[in-house]
């Protein structure tokens, strides 16, 4: 572990990324909130770091030098972000801010703002971008970082991004890097002009789009997207949460060869489609048959909305959903526990996984009525060997038991059960809002400061796939 | 598949377990509540069936006709019993029958019934009964045809109940058994003599010690266990709740050897130990430090009481625990989920599954720190290969996917999340009782028929180990 590598490394990229606050800078000029020499200090800060940082040699990072990077980088950024709201008097707390930053970044969209609507435009629009960098970053991070590690598929990952384009991966992360960024703007370019002829504002057009692509829930109003009460906002949002949570290399393949086939035809998508169109028929037959709405098209409508943006881990709401039957509450924490698909901006266990899950114990079904007969399971036209499989179950249970101490840790602070394990659900899937107190119409203030921390690391470690930020601890990491 | 093989056999079994109903019989006759041809009935059906299956040439079972044979006995004799149940007017609607049967037999203990001590003494003497045949029925179970299962790690019980007799054992079972059986009547004989000393009545003694050894939880009083108020009762069940969940082959074994010294050093039995010990102090920490015991060891007497109930899935009540702190509830439904060690009574995971769980995520880890070194998981002293744990693997996700259907179905029902959830914990492990309405004040009894079938269904799944179960419904099962 050569450490001046990696602060190197660490300091350059947290240089370049705050270069992001220009962004908000100039809207803060053009609405003239006063608020421009705010973004800049964060800004400076990376620079004078930056400028010790390379005063060290620029080498190439080995592995564990690259991992403990970006978990350095996904603990500092936040923090910035952190400074900067509370610098701007947007939210005092430093807590409060760090985690209101990291659910930004991760995507999450869990906030501990009771008044969304009373803070500057420009810082709003701030928010909703670190969902936007966060997005692409996490993308990246997917087929940069994770094929490093043998844990959770990653091999499926390198091999799906590598027949993305055509390629060998590890050496070549730069140019999927670039093809993913085209497929990222473009969703975000025509959703934006989408959302704009359905008469939204462009600051309100731009900030939801920030929030719809990156599969993040920030919305600039207390109602969310309900506060629009349009349809046609409606289901622009919702064909972008499903846009946006499908692995963004298959946008590039399907450009490239001029078809769409193999993007629906991806056993990911397929499963994907197949549960949100089964999850939506089932809600709205609950929404319509519990007397919720007295119309099918109004249940469809909220229920086909509520169902994609738990499916898609966004975490929009278009009602507060909190009284609806408590089935369909169960199932939405069930969708976004299941995630959508890798390689996309959104969180849950991905659907390859699921997949797996279920082809294993089909498979171990069928084994004990034919022991002798081998029978394996195939992912896509691919094979997996068992000890794929046993990475695959060992991410899939820590992702339960880290779900499941957190939840309990929460509870420790006397929280109900729902509440303090929809709140885990939420913070790890990177869904949002959960149930109870945290439920669609609250948010995450009442918790305590160290509540408030736990769950922002619950949301880096959900992002960062767990594995990634457990190995630190081992002390062998630390050894030549 | 030679159904009049399976059909000899089975009747044949049937009336040999018919054979325990002239316990109550003549309990019955001492009692004189004029119930004694009630449980001649039931004797005299399975004898009648038997006269039939004789006809039939007796062969030797194969696996798949022996896997047949047990589910069906789990199903059947607990129809039975309901039969009595609603011929003595005891529980006159056939599925709070059912319920109450299976909930017996599988050595769950949740009941329907909302006042247990108006029924006649030798119902609830049978009743208590069911746990105590369904506990040894179990264990049995697990040493004959669960091996046959390459899923679960039927291979590691093998393994040890071969290791505890010295010898193979699949031939072997009857020895086996004979062994276990002398255990298991040693427990309970010693829990009588001391619930007697303790004060109780002979009657409430026996009945107590069934549910004990069995890990069942039935009580023949409205108010559990708490409602004799005595310390020394509470800490006799205690220790035998914990007694009557370790792997029954290990007393065998340490008699032969005149050694406590392997008993304690097993495995799966230290772990245990650790975390009810662990637990019980944290629940005691808990309970003293918000204030619902003014005194320590109040706390200890309630919270160590309430924390072995869990972890060996025997579900007594010594009070009313749902007022107890959220986190504390949260513990207890974890105990039960990782359950108690193979080769007793009791449900849940079981520990071996758990200790895998946990080193197959460690190996994970430690893989990706060292991805050259070969890092194996072991048990005891024995070296697991990837395809066993991939059987494991499938079982314990399996396990928690039944476990989350089920609550999801009862959820349809319009019950609280809470209520339905715990609700399918509760009977998959064979606890009993659960959190909110089916809490320990509470009981089954709400649930209209269809949910009380499907929680019978999802109790005798859960003591199957689901895949003897679902192996039957793949159609290759039925091709020979
Ligand atoms: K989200
Ligand atoms: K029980």
């Amino acid at each position: 572990m050569r450490i001046t590598v990696v602060f190197r490394y660490v300091t350059s990229l947290l240089f370049k990324l705050s270069l992001f606050f220009l962004i908000p800078a100039f809207y803060s000029l053009f609405t003239g909130d006063g608020l421009f020499f705010d973004y800049l200090y964060p800004i400076l800060l990376c620079l004078s770091v930056f400028l010790v940082g390379i005063q060290f040699k620029k080498e190439e990072l080995n592995i564990k030098e690259s991992i403990l990077s970006v978990v350095l980088i996904w603990f500092l950024f936040p923090a910035l972000s952190a400074l900067l709201y509370m610098e701007t008097g947007a939210i005092p707390n430093f807590f409060d801010a760090y985690f209101e930053s990291v659910s930004g970044f991760t995507t999450t969209g869990a906030s501990i703002l009771t008044d969304i609507e009373s803070l500057p435009k420009s810082v709003l629009l701030w928010r909703s971008l670190t969902h936007w960098i966060g997005g692409i970053g996490f993308v990246v991070f997917s087929l940069s970082i994770l094929p490093a590690f043998g844990t959770g598929g990653a091999q499926l990952m390198r091999f799906e991004a590598s027949k993305a384009v055509e390629e060998k991966v590890l050496p070549k992360v730069k140019k999927v890097a670039r093809a993913i960024l085209i497929v990222y703007l473009s969703l975000t370019i025509l959703e934006i002009v989408l959302l704009k002829l359905c008469g939204l504002s462009f600051y309100e057009a731009v900030n939801h789009t920030f929030a719809t692509v990156a599969t993040g829930g920030f919305s600039t109003k207390n109602g969310s997207v309900g506060e629009f009460n349009s349809f046609s906002v409606e289901m622009v949002i919702t064909i972008f949460m499903i846009l946006g949570s499908i692995n963004l290399s298959l946008y590039y393949r399907a450009f490239k060869r001029k078809s769409l086939k193999s993007f629906f035809s991806y056993y990911e998508v397929k499963t994907y489609l197949i549960i949100i169109f089964l999850s939506t028929l089932f809600v709205t037959f609950m929404l319509f048959e519990d007397g919720v709405y007295s119309d099918v098209v109004t249940a469809f409508r909220y229920g086909f909305f509520q169902v994609v943006t738990a499916a898609s881990t966004t975490g929009f709401a278009s009602t507060d959903y909190s009284t609806w039957p408590s089935s369909v509450l169960a199932l939405l924490m069930i969708l976004a526990l299941i995630g959508a698909t890798a390689g996309s901006t959104a969180g849950g266990l991905k659907q390859f996984r699921f997949i797996v899950m279920i082809k294993t114990m089909y498979r171990e079904l069928y084994k004990t009525a034919h022991p002798t007969l081998v029978y394996r399971v195939a992912l896509g036209n691919r094979l997996l060997d068992v000890s794929v499989l046993n990475t695959i179950w060992a991410f899939i249970s820590l992702y339960f038991i880290t779900t499941i101490i957190f939840g309990f840790i929460i509870s420790l602070s006397g929280y109900d059960l729902i509440t303090s394990f929809s709140a885990s659900i939420a913070c790890i899937t990177s869904l949002g809002p959960g149930l109870g107190k945290v439920g669609p119409a609250g948010n995450f203030s009442f918790f305590s400061d160290f509540d408030k921390f736990l769950l922002s690391l619950e949301m880096i470690l959900g992002r960062l796939e767990i594995f990634s930020i457990l190995t630190l601890l081992l002390p062998s990491f630390w050894k030549d």
